[in-house]
């Protein structure tokens, strides 16, 4: 079978030239009779992986040197508890609540502390991002969370909360990497890399130094004490090895695109295309408030559910995959994220032009 | 360059026809037009995937209906904080310390309650494995702690320790699936996979139901709770998922080989060669006792650190590659793992037979 346009929300597509690359060096990367995959990750083989793969993703997003760039384990999920346990120092924080994952980060805060949900769009689906501008965030909270772009629903902020002067912490999962970003707004950045940047099993954290110390909450594991990596360079055990390797190509692969100016331009285009189509369709309707949609995840639905699992169905057989949305939204849902060509979109919106005419009247 | 001999301690050498079948299918597996890499953790095809590898490693392993078994992440040292949080209902366990990982297991017990070191051998650099037949143990102990194959100091218990009826929980990371293994007589079986299963970024845990409950110290990080994974067959967040794939065919390639009491006999001819080479050799001398020697991993000295850099050095030329030993032992050391042919450690052994001809009077 010839490669499908795989509109999944994570694990996700990913560069083809990336994918070639790989495959060609499973053997022998580069003459040193080794697979990535079984190289010490003490060699000096491996030290040059790792360390191109940093400097690249610092080249792309031009992090300044008093940030920490740490390639970590265990999801967001995990990380959801790693922010209380290395930043509540006056166990009080607040979370704005714009999604599944901004809950369940919420609710895993509260283990550790007060967590506060000071703005929430859960009133209308998380179809929107609440205002921000003004949130009542206590004196001494020691960070304010967001999600940035929100997967499930298909909302991005398009201008940062006013955190009134607390440390920002934001999960940037299924937005990494897909335009250019200013890093010192932020205390943390952090996001799984299986949907914009390579193979599940890696999380990159950005990371101020200044929030990087010993001062965790007692019981913290030292391998979720962000110290211990970052005092390691990201190598204090056994790292995923062969899943940041990947990730230093998508690296490269965006540098050669251009970078995250570039990376924009292209994203911009390929959601027009999508947006412009749900706007004008008599069928098709986005989820979301026009200004607060992603340019990665695009929700949208027929209205009739049968009508929905027909489309996925027949989109499915034509080669279009994992356009099935989530059961929280229902309808569909396309994730279009980098390594998504225009093509892709171009092709499923001619698709979707040709289930609209056969199935209206 | 062609392939090397890798006796990497781990990371470590893969079946080469494992890494072939993964380099064929790298764009498009199976007819689905995707990469595994690609692939959503929530669809059939990597939902075949991952109960395969399952179900394989329970047929290799003989693993009853009673034991669930979690493919989770962060490395056996993130393992060494979930198994007190996850079992110390007392506060309470006893470890035997036989080397630097059983040693940090057991330090990082002591953030969670009183970890008890009632045997170690630390007094001979963890040369031997101490006498476990009457340790004493506290009655209230929640369990008691062993790692069973010493990845650094080349030990391996030939006799699992008289527990007294207490939970026994073993690290198996350096030989995991090296040989059978009765999985009824632990509460808990773990092991990172990085050494003899696949690439580095997956801890495979075995464990007896009846130790999976919400019953966790108070703390404790969803992720980090079992009964987390156990509930959601490990699907609770997006796994490593390319990462059990290549797992998966590690354990189609050992029930190919004849499964794991054939893998026992290849291993044991293999060590055999590299040990009796050892013990009639003028110049290079194991370090370990031999009751207590590993079949996987084989530390040698010189004697002299001048010989051993330059045995090292020539060994690296001749494409015998990763032999230096660990600092805390010195010298060298071979580890030999399920998918190191014996041809590796025959030519190995020629090697160290012509460098001793060369470097003795």
């Amino acid at each position: 079978m010839a490669r499908v346009y795989n509109f999944s929300a994570g694990p996700a597509v990913l560069p083809e030239e990336v994918l070639k690359e790989a495959a060609a060096e499973m053997l022998d990367y580069k003459g040193s009779g080794q697979s990535v995959m079984e190289m010490s990750h003490r060699s000096k083989v491996y030290d040059n992986i790792i360390k191109e793969a940093e400097a690249d993703l610092r080249d792309l997003l031009n992090i300044p040197d008093n940030y920490k760039v740490l390639f970590l384990q265990g999801g967001a999920s995990q990380f959801f508890a790693e922010v209380p346990m290395n930043l509540m120092k006056n166990k009080k924080a607040a979370y704005i609540i714009t999604g599944q994952w901004a809950k369940k980060a919420y609710q895993e805060a509260k283990i550790y502390g007060d967590a506060i949900a000071v703005a929430s769009s859960e009133d209308k689906t998380y179809s929107y991002i609440p205002d921000c501008s003004d949130l009542d965030i206590p004196e001494d909270a020691d960070y304010v969370y967001i999600c940035e772009n929100n997967t499930i629903y298909g909302t991005k902020y398009k201008k940062l909360p006013n955190t009134k002067g607390h440390i920002l912490v934001s999960d940037v999962s299924s937005c990494f990497l897909s335009e250019p970003m200013d890093v010192t707004k932020y205390g943390v950045v952090y996001g799984g890399v299986q949907k914009n940047i390579g193979p599940a099993g890696v999380v990159i954290a950005i990371i101020r130094e200044d929030l990087i110390t010993d001062d965790v909450l007692p019981g913290t594991p030292t391998m979720l004490k962000w110290k211990t990596q970052a005092d390691a360079d990201s190598l204090y055990n056994t790292p995923p090895c062969y899943n940041i390797y990947i990730c230093g190509k998508v690296f490269k692969w965006i540098k050669k695109m251009g970078g995250l100016s570039a990376m924009k331009e292209h994203n911009e285009k390929k959601a027009k295309i999508l947006y412009d189509f749900l706007d004008e369709s008599k069928l098709f309707n986005g989820t979301v408030v026009k200004e607060d949609r992603s340019l990665m995840n695009v929700p949208f639905v027929t209205g009739d559910k049968e009508l929905d699992a027909k489309f996925v169905e027949e989109a499915t057989k034509a080669g279009f995959v994992n356009l099935k949305g989530h059961r929280t939204v229902g309808g569909m849902r396309a994730s279009i994220y980098n390594a998504m060509p225009i093509e892709g979109v171009e092709k499923l919106v001619e698709f979707m032009k040709k289930f609209e005419k056969e199935n209206t009247k």
